[in-house]
């Protein structure tokens, strides 16, 4: 268990059960070494709270968690020190995991199939029980926790829109828990809801609103947000549907983009439009929606009879990255008053960046924004804001006024409390690890990181767009950081293009993520898209990764994939 | 800023810049002084990190942070040894919190206005800026926003359903954080997946449904869960929404009592009912729906051609604890062919008390289950689970089948795979620190905590029922933690019933509120409920509090009140 406290170059000492390591009855000559050894320590260890061998050997040997409980922590009398070597021993096994994430010389993940971990891996057992474990084991099960999982922020983790692992939002995450407290009133989370009130209107300027007006709310996501644009588009044009139900209203229309994001989808099935109501867009070969097909399609429904209420533009797809034209979109929205929702989850972090902000030319004529600083700006899980431009809508259409949560006569301003805005009662505090961030990167540092990650990219596209074996998805330099491409394998390239062809090679990108997540080299998202077998969709957003990083990734492909 | 750190008995010694505490030109008579300082420290120091106030001085000296900043950080080169010193300093200004959190000399809030906080307290400066600060900074914005926030851990804060901080619990969300993963794929959250399926096993158990047997999902808090619920409830009888709308749907009705918590609104309007379509029914005077008038309600639905649907029975109300009779309101249910959900939020982790479990009598019947093991079990925020009791209706009710995120050819058993099942795609991994929790504390540990909760309520409503000046909400022991009650200043006592008492008992509640606040000592809620005035909403679910915590409210609202 505290095997990795070996960095000591000594040879192990006696046991001292119990008792300090710089006791009184050390003799001057043993503290002399004592002294001399601190300071080789000192200069080895790296983790501060290790910082001296010694000094941990001490906090060590006095803390025998084994006959230590959960009883025995705070509130419990005299647990406070119990409670802080329990805390310590855990931000131990943190740090030594963060370090870890950091080397590429460790593995992004220790791949396990699901009925080999509900077997019981070494002795990890996920049942849970009547009586309680010791503190002991509590830590041993930290540990194993993390040792198969996945390491979400390793450079060489490619595999979803939210990598990395930032350190300063982590530390904001740490002290949110530590704070433990809900957004919904002001009374309880003062500091919080202005830093949200805050940094809303922050990204509302960004956006370019005038003066940065509006309203917005942090939500559980980007599916939560973008329902929430839904929810306010249709009390925007009907507002006693909220009363009445959707019987009260014509029939509705939304559409979206045939690549845009499922969420559009489960909003308007469970907003009760029915996804048949729900029209998909046509795109050009980069996945952008052809305005002429949204106009098209409108009026096609008018035609029916059908009300066309709202359109969801994309600023950045899941899979190809594409931006659809807002300004042209928009210019539809207002001639036939629809309302206009951006989703920029994925791309609206480049609103932050001088370089390519101009791919969202036009979202300031937005009704309404989602936008998720936990995929492009390295925000920790999770942070996604909805962001509407007339102010008044969001909490006009939430409000129940329920007096037991939202008193009129309380001390203080109460329009400063959030709750009755949300689709939710209590709401996670996602706001103070973005502040944190922000506070200590600076605009500055987003427009960095972002600009860095897109230069990775080109970097990327340039290296595989010729490359023998490498075939792109769609041509062009990608607008955002995805890259789509397939690998084929030695024996597929003479093929004919053709059914054998198409089937062989949806086969490959499955074939080769296996072999990396059985390796734990790397990790990489693959997936069909329309009528194209399945191609890698590399997505860069770590802070982490670099050209090597890249190359390696690369390499892997060809290696795995060269035979297949 | 290094102001908590002067446990020293020394006097300050000359700056060092930059120099280690036991650096090779250290003289030997300084070392002997430097250990016995040492031992000293150690002796009182009971903050692991600063272990000897040395060695915390040593840590200090040698990282300046003015001169450091985010940049400097992993993943930056040679980042390891600053990531480490900065996220130290993090846990001590976190540990020192928790520390005072439970220490009773301190206050639960230190209040100020809104306005007062957006001006800058003592350089606490909110705005987000162009350029980066320096990690100096940052450690200050983290200890400020603590300074001005609310301890919800204090064993004097009442305020909420959701009080405490839970020592492993907190170890576990900063795992959590730390390995910043999503729920939504085995691939990438192996571990997570697994700990959900087995806790949300365990829970239907305890609810008594067969083996287990059914499904569920932890969603962003108890709001969106019984959400869940109502969508769920309507899939199952009129499936066909989902793709054409409630237009596909007859008239349909839900019913929720007077009492329920507002979220079950919130979900009629959001998903297209109507917030007109929700009937609300009558209680008795504890807060209990009266089963006799749900039935009433649905024949009157039905003589109007409307469709009942969905019976909300809240399984400890937001206001006086109250229980539905379960039992009941599920014959009705069968009867009329209803969907029966139970709003557990507040009440399910009663579920855990061979003592208290009783109040929840029928669960079994329910068809769905919302819990929030955030609230009576003292699990950090957020952690609600929605369980349903058939199989498969919350993936069909949800899925989309979205390619890009789920694929069906990947190497493991992809109905493990969660995301599809859920209103959102990307979910917060809310499940580790409550795994942990009953890791630590095993079911027993459970029920001794809520078993005391309950114990300490039923102190408080035995000190106070009879107590001069003291007037109970409602006759009879509460059934949940929950004890309503108004406070009466001298001056109103001998007043006769009547408007003008009435008017001034209105106001006491918030006065003594707001002096609670401005004084920092206790906080306690206070609403109005249907015709009744304010008055004072305790609740216990805080593990921290004891009688004499209990004895301190009472006393204090004397004081404030006695006079108003």
């Amino acid at each position: 268990m505290y095997g990795k406290c070996n960095h000591s170059p000594d040879p192990p000492s006696p046991p001292r059960h119990r008792v300090g390591f710089l006791q009184k009855n050390n003799s001057l000559e043993e503290r002399s070494r004592i002294v001399s050894s601190l300071q080789e320590r000192t200069a080895k260890s790296l983790l501060t709270c290790d910082n001296g061998g010694g000094d941990a050997r001490f906090r060590r040997t006095e803390t025998d968690f084994s006959n230590l409980f959960a009883r025995d922590l705070l509130p419990a009398k005299n647990g406070e020190e119990q409670t802080m070597q329990f805390l310590l021993e855990i931000v131990e096994i943190l740090t030594n995991y963060i370090r870890k994430t950091f080397d590429r010389s460790t593995k992004v993940l220790d791949f396990h199939h699901p009925h080999q971990l509900l077997e019981g891996m070494e002795g990890f057992n996920l049942e849970l029980s009547e009586q309680p474990e010791s503190l002991e084991q509590i830590l041993v099960d930290c540990r194993d926790t993390l040792k198969y999982g996945v390491r979400t922020g390793h450079p060489r983790f490619f595999n979803q829109l939210s990598t990395g692992l930032d350190i300063v939002g982590l530390a904001g995450e740490w002290l949110t828990s530590t704070a433990n407290t809900n957004m919904f009133t002001y009374e309880i989370a003062p500091v919080f809801v202005l830093m949200e009130q805050l940094t809303l209107k922050k990204m509302r300027e960004i956006i370019g609103w005038p003066e940065g007006e509006g309203d917005g709310i942090f939500s559980p996501g980007g599916a939560i947000s973008n329902m929430y644009s839904v929810m306010i588009a249709r009390y925007k044009y009907f507002p006693e549907v909220k009363t009445k139900g959707m019987t009260a209203a014509p029939r509705l229309v939304l559409f979206t983009s045939e690549h845009s994001h499922y969420s559009i989808k489960k909003a308007s099935a469970a907003l009760g439009f029915g996804t048949e109501n729900l029209i998909l867009l046509n795109t050009d070969e980069r996945g952008r929606v052809i305005p002429a097909d949204l106009e098209a399609k409108v009026i096609e429904a008018k035609q029916k009879g059908h009300v066309p209420m709202f359109v969801n533009a994309t600023a950045g797809t899941t899979v190809y990255g594409a931006f659809d034209p807002i300004n042209e979109i928009a210019d539809i929205c207002e001639k036939y008053n629809m309302w206009l929702h951006v989703d920029g989850a994925w791309g609206g972090g480049l609103l932050m960046s001088r370089k390519h902000r101009h791919k969202l030319n036009g979202v300031e004529r937005a009704n309404s924004v989602t936008w998720n600083p936990h995929k492009m700006m390295g925000v920790p899980l999770q942070c996604s804001a909805i962001l509407v431009r007339e102010r008044g809508l969001l909490q006009n259409c939430n409000s129940m006024s329920a007096g037991y949560l939202f008193q009129p006569d309380k001390q203080y301003d109460v329009t400063y409390d959030t709750g009755d805005k949300a689709i939710q009662c209590g709401r996670h505090v996602d706001i103070f690890k973005f502040w944190l961030m922000w506070k200590a990167k600076g605009t500055v540092g987003f427009e960095q990181h972002i600009d860095k990650c897109l230069d990775l990219s080109a970097y990327l596209y340039n290296k595989i767009k010729d490359r023998e074996g490498f075939k792109m998805v769609f041509d062009g330099e990608p607008q955002h950081t995805n890259v789509c491409f397939w690998y084929l394998p030695l024996g597929l390239r003479g093929l004919p293009d053709g059914e054998e062809r198409r089937e062989r090679l949806h086969k490959v990108a499955p074939k080769i993520k296996a072999m990396m997540m059985e390796s734990g080299t790397t990790m990489v998202g693959y997936q069909p898209q329309g009528n194209k077998v399945n191609f890698f969709r590399m997505v860069i957003s770590n802070p982490a990764a670099t050209r090597s990083d890249i190359d390696f990734l690369v390499e892997e492909i060809e290696q795995l994939g060269h035979d297949l």
